[in-house]
């Protein structure tokens, strides 16, 4: 249809306030159309089939019952065991963020000290070849955990979870292989010296754990308790993984209150206040977890576990007025901040597509790739100190300068005694312990060019890095990179402006956090709680709200781009300009399929075989009703367990009663992806197919409608805020069938629409 | 009907599938209801009428063509119009915050000093005289104000705004009066010695300045810029108006992200991650207007106003470990903590009972019992602290105590030289300086019987003045009963737990404020921003976790009971359970008018008359269709302004392209309440009466509709997620008129549900 069509019909329309010859004329076009956007997504590194997720509740005749029929003492213990889940998620996720810092601590010191200890003696090859040589041992290990055994554990993991809270589903994305994989990968990764965080894969380990513990009562480990049958529905589900997202954070950044908000601002789509509260207390448990341990290991019982072991930065602001000349450089600091952070968005995504062709091609390709990434960065960090100047050590630091035969800050590396290498304390030492020395307050002790040299690197590494088949964080890589970046702006204008050089690292590290990643209230609580400092407050706000606004002028958020890049079909929460100039009739696809009140099983057998659909519409014809009605919307897990229980009848009678005593409402439970009965465990015979079976006891009687002119915007929202996965489209006259077709989250895609409708995108552009 | 006729009915109806005969039989019972729920609440004291507010786009035909002809450059005008006002929200809260905090400090210094000085004379019986005298000026100042002025202004102004952003709209809750009211009221009340606080009054400051900037281009002051006109709508509004309160907590407490999570938490009923950005901006601009402010006073150009004007305690917390004792205690006091939390809630809701009693009787009672509450308390202030004997300053302090000439802590009060009187240093007092005082870390500064005397006095006090006619606000009489419940719990487990007493007395104050308000995150991150230590955010979390969990058992939250107790229809996120044995048609409330999609005026006229209904359904009728059918709903106020464009026509013809012509579609802008065309402004001749007018261009042909047998619950649910103001229910079954009825806000209330279904509220309470 050409654009001046459409036009014409619109005013047309404002002009007489009738639309119906155009819709009549519409419909016989309609029905012939599919939904070409794909079900299938890059979830990690791979494929994956996904599904929708269902928020909405089935009101049907056995959910009714059930629900008439719970008792007080049943509510009470949905309550409590959503609480204990709650508390076991933050128990979990605590317990694995403690064991994840020890092992990377002990690993990476380890390595470090051998290195170090070679180093000494002067043998300076050998010391390479055991730097290289183990790192190229951890990523061997983790690239093949990640290639073979679980492929979705690859990448941050934060765009996964935060498309399953926005309601996609793939197995892979929170299967238990993929939180093995996630918690090994992760820490071979950190200690095998990659510019990879701990903290996306965190969460993804927290929402895994959540994911696993709401599952709790599976048949698979014979657990299945009267009481957690509350629990096979994905709206519990979804408040329990949002939990795990936000257990991730606290445990990753000791951060509880910044968990939270990150759960809040970035990760979930649906929240309510309830949910505030139940997050909180999870993080809550986390941090009591945290600190426990911590306790434990403080007398030096963890090996070489040290205090620093969980990020808590000190960062020296005690002046509390600034100057113009202050303010000034802090909003240069975020403007650039921002232009480098969207940078860095754009070049994540070219490297994306570009590592995505060479990871296709199976795993060994993407095996290869993790090491040579890997040699590149040890190469990067062994080589380039030695680039820098030695410094003599300062006197006042007395033992501590130079670091000899433990890991720690003024890396001696190649210097005399009394010396040491500044690039080293960045290049040549676990990331966190690289911030902490970028955050200090001490006002020498890097040269600029150490910090242009540092910078550079650790900007492309932490490009090149994202996307290996490797458990990979981008917080920290981004911290890295903005941290240096500041504190070379500091060294910059240190003459015009007395603030703190460390206070400037921080400030950077936040523009860059704004340019990158786009969160603003979650990144300003999360910093000040790793820097235990609330007097920056106001310049943090400052530059995340400057750097962030800079960025948002050239390009999405990190992980909203990752999203678009791995085809998850992301419902964002309002409407396309375009859909107003649309209505719901105009994109459902076809063919539609529906099944009578009352309905013989071997037709629903053929519908269940000839296509995919997940929800098909029922409607009650006479005699059961006067005219044909829509009694409702079924799903085809609900029919797949009706068929398994073959209560069917030889006659098209109402067998309501019988299948109501027959089933109970928990048998209907929304089992995880792939584990419900498939079509394939059906086992009906001849006979029975030409049966049937009344489908009103499984049949969702209250499902929401949009009449077929309601505009598009509207039916998105519609869609998105009550968090559907079926919408049914009623028609606006009598007399026509009682039901238009059924809108999905992929009819909503602006591939879809804008792939029935051109001309959109192409005025969108102008 | 009887409680056994639903269970069979229902049960009929699972068994056949078939529900129609239940509903012909009930329909003409349906038409004759009317619904019973008040159009009118308590705004502050008084008594008025309420709206509901209407998020919902209105697609029409004006909208459709003024969307399409939008350039970008309106657009572009649009965002940084939204941008400079949520800049100017923040500019104008942070000088109102901070000329408040100025006014307070140096009216109550002023007062204090006087007192002081007769007593240092020991003319003892003058200086009570001018200290009640002074007290009496200021209260009975700030209750006529209240009484006379606005009403609304009155209380905390926490719920009023709570209720406005959740959709109910009573024109004097954010009226110009009651801002000025809100402002000066509060400074009076503060200064003169009430036990109350000014946070509540910032926050509906905040949002009064919001809704007055919003309201900007109104036709009073005949500034209607071209694109001021965008903001002539709920929506915007709503966004600023959570701004405006964000930065009202943000300026009250210094707190930036605590406004922000305070909006979040408590405030907004809808939330969108758009808006916890720009609320974070506003807040942020708060905090560097009053950085920047106090900046300036620092060398005592602003009179009295110290150091301390805007709260930031210093709480003492070095210790890092804490032993089983530590926490046994904080368990204890979280528990007590939440019992006594909502003791305080169920006491004020007694109070206010009694008081509106007394209110309701006019202004000159109002003002009798603001008077009788001012004189009680300047007594207790004034004569508790004889009860306490003096203690010697310990040497240390040197000149600092006692506190002789000037306003501050260690109070001489009666005692002998080189003494003070502990009492007199928390009651002879401001309300910030006391709490400052019991959260200081000294060890033995308070003795255990000072602090019951004042703990018991302030729980009272603060319980009884809350509900006199001054904008009163609960958080510093919570923090103050809180914190000294907390002080005396510390020091009486003072051999058992080495924690700070003054880190008690803040846990103390986070159990009573978590007892009253159940807010969780956003009273976290305020106390934490308020004492500038985050180190002490696990056991604040579980103080809060725990008093929440405690007070949830008895009650609801003090803004929840206020809300009730005013009257304000607020929609809960969750529907009730009841809701779910109803469906949609059983509360539509009649009669139903509709109109023709051309209609002739004197039929509106007549409709416009009889009901105070604010949205008709228009149906098409042949010629116009086929059939009878919905095209969609035209609300009040856009008929008033179409009928006074006079553009009818004699015949019954469509005019549309017409009426396109004449208007634009920010004709139809929403105004202010009460300030859009009325009824009577209409001045249609007889003649006029008998032609037609065409409703199509105004009418909403995309209103969200729900089929009659929709669980009201679910009905419910799609109402409050996307914030609407009419809900159309549909019939199910073909052959009947298009529109059973329109759901509103007060159809969805309890007493309105209850009402007609009593049997559920007995068997709830079951």
């Amino acid at each position: 249809m050409a654009e001046n069509d459409i036009e014409i019909e619109g005013l047309e329309r404002e002009g007489s306030g009738l639309s119906e010859t155009k819709l009549s004329f519409k419909e016989p076009l309609l029905r012939s159309r599919t939904n070409q956007t794909s079900q299938i997504a890059i979830v990690g590194a791979n494929v994956c089939p996904i599904e929708s997720l269902d928020y909405e509740i089935v009101e049907n005749d056995l959910f009714k019952q059930d629900w008439r029929s719970r008792k007080k003492v049943e509510i009470f213990q949905y309550v409590v065991l959503k609480w204990t889940l709650a508390l076991l998620i933050g128990l979990c996720t605590g317990l694995v963020g403690f064991f994840n810092n020890i092992a990377v601590e002990n690993i990476a010191g380890f390595k470090l000290l051998l290195t170090n200890n070679l180093m000494l003696q002067e043998k300076y090859f050998q010391a390479f070849t055991a730097y290289v040589g183990w790192n190229l041992v951890l990523a061997a290990a983790a690239a093949v955990l990640c290639a073979y055994i679980a492929p979705a554990a690859a990448g941050s993991g934060i765009p996964e979870v935060k498309a399953y809270l926005n309601g996609i589903d793939a197995h892979s994305i929170l299967a238990p292989t993929t939180l093995f994989v996630k918690i090994f990968g992760s820490i071979l990764g950190v200690a095998g010296g990659f510019v990879v965080g701990k903290e996306g894969p965190m969460v993804h380990t927290g929402s895994c754990i959540a994911s696993l513990l709401g599952q709790g009562g599976s048949r698979k480990y014979h657990l299945t308790w009267k009481w957690l049958r509350y629990f096979k529905n994905d709206r519990d589900r979804r408040d329990l993984i949002t939990c795990g997202a936000a257990a991730g954070v606290a445990a990753a950044f000791r951060a509880p209150v910044g968990g939270v908000l990150f759960a809040l601002e970035e990760a979930a789509s649906w929240w309510r206040s309830a949910l505030l509260w139940r997050t909180f207390f999870t993080t809550a448990v986390v941090a009591v977890v945290l600190r426990s341990f911590m306790g434990i290991c403080k007398g030096g019982k963890c090996g070489l576990f040290g205090e620093g072991g969980l990020i808590m930065f000190d960062v020296n602001s005690t002046k509390a007025a600034y100057s113009t000349a202050d303010l000034l450089a802090v909003i240069f600091l975020g403007v650039i901040g921002g232009v480098l952070g969207s940078l860095y968005n754009f070049f994540v995504d070219k490297v994306l597509r570009a590592y995505s062709i060479i990871n296709e091609r199976g795993p060994t390709f993407k095996i290869l790739l993790v090491l040579t990434i890997s040699i590149l960065t040890s190469c990067c960090s062994y080589g380039l100190p030695w680039l820098s100047q030695c410094t003599p050590c300062p006197p006042y630091l007395g033992d501590q300068c130079p670091t000899v035969g433990r890991s720690g800050n003024y890396k001696n590396f190649q210097c005399a005694p009394n010396h040491y290498n500044d690039l080293a304390s960045l290049f040549f030492n676990t990331n966190d312990d690289a911030i902490r020395n970028l955050f200090s307050s001490s006002e020498k002790e890097f040269h600029l060019s150490t910090l242009l040299v540092f910078f550079v690197a650790i900007y492309f590494l932490g490009i090149i890095t994202y996307g290996i088949a490797v458990p990979s964080g981008l917080f920290i890589p981004v911290i890295l990179a903005g941290a240096s970046y500041g504190r070379l702006v500091g060294t910059f204008v240190g003459s015009v402006s007395d603030l703190d050089t460390g206070l400037f690292a921080l400030l950077g590290a936040a523009s860059f956090l704004g340019g990158t990643m786009r969160m603003t209230v979650s990144l300003c609580i999360i910093l000040l709680e790793l820097t235990n400092n609330l007097l920056m407050l106001p310049l943090m706000m400052l530059v995340l709200l400057i750097s962030k606004t800079v960025a948002d002028c050239f390009n999405k958020g990190v992980y909203d781009q990752i999203l678009v890049l791995k085809g998850l079909p992301y419902m964002e929460a309002h409407a396309e300009p375009y859909m107003r100039n649309l209505v719901a009739s105009d994109v459902v696809s076809g063919p539609l399929i529906t099944f009578s009140g009352v309905e013989k099983v071997g037709n629903i057998m053929h519908a269940l075989k000839i296509t995919m659909h997940n929800g098909f519409p029922v409607i009650d014809e006479p005699p059961f009703s006067d005219a044909p009605e829509l009694c409702g919307l079924v799903l085809r897990s609900h029919l797949l367990v009706l068929l398994k229980g073959k209560r069917f009848s030889k006659r098209r009678v109402t067998t309501g009663s019988q299948i109501m005593r027959m089933f109970k409402a928990h048998d209907f439970a929304k089992a995880g992806l792939g584990k419900g009965i498939k079509l394939e465990d059906l086992d009906i015979t001849e006979e029975e197919m030409e049966m049937y079976v009344d489908l009103h006891p499984i049949t969702n009687a209250s499902p929401y409608t949009v009449v077929e002119t309601m505009s598009l915007a509207k039916a998105a929202i519609l869609f998105r805020e009550l968090g559907l996965r079926h919408l049914l489209v009623v028609p606006k006259t009598p007399g026509r069938p009682p039901i238009v077709g059924i809108l999905t989250r992929h009819d909503f895609m602006p591939e879809h629409v804008l792939g029935l409708y051109p001309h959109f995108a192409t005025r969108s552009q102008k």
